[in-house]
């Protein structure tokens, strides 16, 4: 699985003969080529796609970022194209209809032939971020009055296509769900049962409408390989499966850290973002940081004679809020971790607050005892008092950057906020000013 | 799916009579169960517990949070503790033996019957982290020289507790793994065609001590729902389900977050976590961002007369740093995740220089106007010259941590490291110093 070997073996596989090239690629799996993919430049990667049997060219650009789809879809023939549009699972070739440019997707929809092109016509009529947008219209459905026998004849006949025929759909004759049968209890029942008595009635079943990391919650909560899709009839429209499910777990994953980044908007792949869409997701939360930031100017203003009189302090003003904010930040990180997973939740705060209390006093008098030393010893080099001044306030101030990290995401989430969208630019702001009120305080205190 | 309602209904459960109850209860998923689950105390929860039947119990348990798990075990039965035990899979259940009390796990150990304890005590020999510890036991294995329907046979005798019969693994006599076939292929299969003419023989599976992400990794990018886990001469052990490893990509998602946030060590129960093992996860990250922030000690001391002369350059710090730190999270956070999903790689760092370039000045030429406009109009209130001094350092700075928050992380890629890692601690002392440096010497140029 070591990425590094097949990069290396896809380039050297150029200078192979065709037949040795196709032979090579055959007993290769799709992911070892997506791995590899980037390293090749477009001719190589070109070269190389069109040794792949139609299957696996299929999987594979479907696994591929938009950029080298777009790239592969433009250098291809007609006919190679549309060879290998054919080939697509229909969820599939639809996000490659909806991510390349518009000049392309017109191309593709162009090449279609009649059923593949109905099947992404009525895909493409959904939101992208829904349910819908992620559900394959290849699924296995039956109607209730079918036997065991008759239900296990149909699936053995079923075309291969099908994404999953291990959970079989039951429907009546409007095409509403009523139900769902593995194909395990198909197989353990009896020839002569009926579907209806076999069904499990109480499906689990999203709307068209959900969004998808709701969708993607559901499946996980229930551990379903395939979810159904319905319309607001109860008709079945078709399912999502488990593997799409995880890339909408890596995409919200990817959202949560760009929250945590100061970076609004969805997850998206950054070379299709144009600049002023980056300037967009990032500009109104750096200014609301930036204004909200600007109030330890004012905290700062009401010390000013005491800094004219002692620069020094000036020189330790960027150590007491960095490290606060970072004892804040570690604190509150591990409270809005064990919220989001459950582990953690309003009744318990006495018990974070306790720990959070003894880990702040340690880290505060550790971090405390480090800066002190640190003062004295090394330059600038300050004298004694001034050092301790410094050491105490920063003991201080990590020690309440610790409980608020601790504090502030509990009452967001008790108020129906999101924890972590809400404790960053609040809490900052807190810390930075409370940690420099406490430094010059501690400072006049000890210095005057 | 309003984890609001559940709640509210399990605790008002609780008012109706043993039949209402068990009626209500036998109709809730357990999902359902364990989204409302926190808001019981320990008697209300043993209530609704014991008025569950035995496999939901089973499953439940599975998904409560540790400390839930060993409030339930220790109040339980002996008896009522044997049958929740026997209904377990056995995954599940050597992951409640691991993380319980000591004596609650012996506790457990002595009630389970022979086969249980022999299923489990296989298990317990492989390390918590690793593909073994996932993997249950209950999978589906024929030999080679079956004939399809003789294997069809066997699935629809084979015992109900196993965790999948969608994929079957061939394994010789020496129970070395072979091939695997799918239950699809066996049902499109002529009846009398050998196994080992169906069977997929280039079979991916995971050594036992793979590591979890990795394993996680291999299921994801071949869209498996089960995976074989194989000790080092290929033999059997057990498999992987997809639904475990749903679970292994949150925690690798958490973390990484963690990881971004100064935390060392795994992801694991807030609170399980002793005081001690909190303060060795934080303080040493802590200290060392400390050490390396304390670089801005030194570039600042150099500018002592500047801000003995102009107090009003110390009121901008924290703005200057905080908001080039800002810039650059913003723009890294981008970066990482790029090339964790291979949207990015390498070559492309010019295309997303130029990107990051046009952003970074836009951003800071906005950042420069309003902090330009803030200082002059609101208090404290500085000078014209003052506010153009913090605005053209505001501006140069977000440019710069922009275009640093661009680059870091392509190189620290390149050369083999984890720019999630390495990223932060560096990347926000290089911007403090030079940030510092650039607002004092504009300062300088502007002032004197």
């Amino acid at each position: 699985m070591a990425a590094g070997d097949t990069r290396d073996s896809l380039r050297r596989l150029l200078e192979l003969n065709d037949d040795s090239l196709q032979q090579i690629l055959s007993d290769m799996t799709v992911a070892e080529l997506s791995d590899g993919w980037y390293e090749l430049n477009a001719d190589e990667a070109l070269k190389i796609f069109l040794a792949l049997d139609q299957d696996k060219r299929g999987e594979l650009i479907s696994e591929l970022p938009t950029a080298d789809q777009q790239e592969l879809v433009t250098a291809l023939s007609e006919e190679a194209t549309r060879d290998l549009l054919e080939v697509m699972d229909p969820d599939d070739l639809v996000d490659l209809i909806q991510t390349v440019s518009p000049e392309v997707r017109s191309e593709v929809l162009g090449h279609l032939s009649g059923e593949a092109r109905r099947e992404a016509e009525f895909l493409l009529r959904f939101d992208d971020d829904d349910a819908a947008g992620l559900m394959t219209t290849r699924y296995a459905a039956i109607r209730e009055d079918l036997t065991n026998a008759q239900a296990l004849a149909f699936l053995r006949r079923a075309p291969e296509e099908l994404e999953t025929i291990y959970y079989v759909y039951v429907v009546d004759k409007l095409q509403r769900l009523s139900g769902v049968v593995s194909l395990r209890q198909i197989l353990f029942a009896p020839d002569n049962r009926r579907i209806v008595d076999i069904m499990e009635r109480n499906v689990v079943s999203v709307r068209d409408d959900t969004d998808q990391e709701e969708t993607a919650k559901v499946l996980e909560d229930h551990d379903l390989i395939a979810l159904p899709v319905v319309d607001r009839w109860n008709r079945l429209l078709g399912i999502v499966t488990f593997d799409d499910m995880i890339d909408v777990i890596r995409e919200e994953q990817s959202e949560d850290v760009y929250r945590m980044s100061a970076i609004g908007g969805e997850a998206e792949d950054y070379l299709e973002s144009s600049v002023p869409r980056l300037i967009w997701r990032r500009l109104p939360w750096l200014v609301i940081l930036l204004l909200t930031g600007t109030i330890t100017t004012n905290v700062l203003a009401g010390y000013e004679t005491l800094i004219t009189r002692f620069a020094f302090l000036a020189l330790f003003i960027p150590v007491i809020t960095q490290t606060g904010g970072n004892s804040g930040t570690q604190s509150s990180t591990l409270m809005i971790r064990g919220l989001a997973t459950g582990h953690l939740h309003f009744r318990l705060i006495g018990r974070a607050f306790l720990k959070e209390l003894g880990t702040g006093l340690a880290i505060g008098i550790a971090t405390g005892i480090i800066i002190f030393l640190r003062s004295i010893l090394l330059p600038p080099g300050v004298g004694t008092l001034e050092a301790v001044t410094v050491a105490v306030s920063l003991s201080t101030v990590v020690l309440f950057a610790t409980l608020l990290g601790c504090l502030v995401p509990f009452f967001i989430d008790k108020f129906g906020g999101d924890p972590a969208v809400a404790a960053g630019p609040l809490m900052s702001t807190l810390i930075d000013v409370t940690g420099l009120t406490v430094y010059f305080e501690v400072a006049r205190v000890l210095l005057i």
